[in-house]
């Protein structure tokens, strides 16, 4: 659990999307972004207040988040003088670079001196357990997608915010690197040993109020011949009550794989269905969300209105028109 | 990659089962099985010759291969004086218990010494790369189960002995911990990263001649909610022209999870299908395996008659009955 709320470091980044972590914080947990802190030379503006170290601890500031990647996922030397400094002002750090805090000496020995934490999210701080497949009470809902990166942590993030303004029961479950960092918790499933990544999921969504929804961030795809079996082991983990199928309509063929097309939706949904109901037979899918960022205003409305027809199921671009549909079709389930 | 023939080191075996890997390896490769190490109070036996570690050096034997498991899967200190005389005396050691070689600080100490290797086959000696579902020559088969346990890993090694014996050329490729030290290759895939699961299964299994068939061992089950994701990185991994049905008629529910019953194969066949079409469209179901251990002689004759009757697939015993139907039906692909 990495404490809140944070300052949001973004070093050098060389560009707005180089800062897609400190981004996503800012998004979905404003409440945890009091500031950011930019080095000489930084391309990417979060609109947050700019804070020195001092003036981040002063306003409660806990822990400093690496909230920007460079080529290659490494911690920069040029960064390095400003993390020693928050370590020695009284700040944890948290990354979620390939690099890892714990794997720089010099970082390890000013954390210890200071009593301060390092946070890797890339890499599991649990020993996870074997799953059991034991019925937990509450309700949890999954984003399943056509390919990897379509939108489902989006997705899930919109509906735990509507849910959240509605005075509903939700919470967030991370199980990537950007969803644990912007929310301070969860599993970093890709990087969980085999015999366990099932279990892991169980461990992340227990037993909880009847009326309480957990919103499990997906990964990969079924269709996905890279990450399928991450998929499977989130669904069966999770054994989900409702499905939210997720989209983006442009792309040409699976990401990373030339030559595999992307799945129908309804495929989507057999497949995904046919495997949920093993875990839990009463699993329903609710609707579907598309990712619209590469379509005009007007063929959003237009491709969302068209799949919504097809499918017979409610359909939105969350980011774009809100989640709202998706919350109500969970709440009548 | 660990050196043959073996000697088994049966240690004090309190019985038969105990010493299961050592009779897979006897079973499936008698050629690397030169004889067997029991300790007093042994109550295992492989019908090998009993030999000390100076016979079994003289005779060739490069490995000492721990072809027991006592409870808790811990190195005995009863075993410590034989492992360390083995190292001393030329032998690699070969284990796939839990408790690792590796984490015994005196056998470490005397292998460096001797320049010996250990070998802990439970854990990955190799960085995986992630799966990039490139299509590779040769023909590969791969056997799924309505559960874990179900004869899988017999299945594959019979129809490679068979394969063999008619001069066809196969691999039995290992996933598992008693195929690798069958063997002396493969990937111990329950203990693999989540994301590099499916490239693990695309680096056992190389482009080859066309005529070339991988059997490969598998895993789980895609019904088990504790395993499914290792099925399915299997699969897709696997990219398979194959499958091969494996199912045991006793099993009252999914191993490990009471109240979760065991699919029909008609299911099975239907998601394993539909899953292996993804990553292989030509994937076809080519047979089916039963473990009929469990029963007469009679009965196992009636339910494998009924099975192939009502599946429309060549169904056999493959350890009761031989595996040469099963062969024809590669074949014939």
């Amino acid at each position: 659990m990495i404490e809140t709320p944070y300052l949001l470091f973004l070093g050098d980044a060389h560009d707005q999307l180089a800062a897609k972590v400190a981004q996503g914080i800012k998004d979905w947990r404003p409440e945890f972004a009091l500031g950011q802190l930019r080095l000489p030379g930084c391309k990417a503006d979060m609109r947050l207040p700019d804070m020195t170290l001092a003036e981040a601890r002063e306003a409660g500031a806990k822990t400093l988040v690496i909230g920007v990647a460079n080529r290659g996922g490494v911690i920069s030397e040029t960064w390095k003088a400003e993390l020693h400094t928050a370590l020695e002002q009284g700040f944890d750090l948290a990354s979620g670079l390939h690099n890892l805090l714990r794997d720089e000496a010099d970082l390890v020995e000013t954390a210890r001196r200071h009593g301060r934490k390092l946070h890797d999210v890339r890499i599991p701080s649990v020993k996870y357990p074997i799953a059991n497949g034991v019925r937990r009470t509450g309700k949890r809902c999954l984003a399943v997608g056509t390919d990897c990166s379509v939108g489902k942590m989006y997705t899930a993030l919109a509906m735990d915010r509507e849910m959240r303004e509605r005075g509903l029961k939700s919470t967030f479950r991370a199980t990537g690197q950007t969803g644990i960092l912007i929310t301070g918790d969860g599993v970093p499933l890709d990087a969980v040993i085999a015999d366990f990544m099932a279990g892991s999921i169980e461990y992340l969504t227990p037993d909880n109020d009847p009326d309480h929804w957990d919103l499990i961030e997906g990964q990969g795809s079924l269709f996905h011949l890279s990450y399928s079996g991450v998929t499977l082991a989130l669904i069966h983990g999770g054994q989900p009550d409702a499905l939210i199928l997720c989209h983006e309509p442009t792309r040409e063929h699976m990401r990373g794989l030339p030559g595999f097309a992307l799945p129908t939706l309804e495929e989507l949904r057999v497949a995904a269905l046919s495997m949920a109901q093993i875990a839990n037979p009463a699993c329903q899918v609710v609707g579907i969300s598309i990712n619209t960022q590469h379509l005009s205003d007007e063929d959003a409305l237009d491709y969302v209105a068209g799949v919504e027809k097809s499918m017979g199921l409610p359909t939105v671009d969350p980011f774009r028109h809100g989640a709202g549909r998706l919350v109500d079709a969970l709440s009548a389930i």
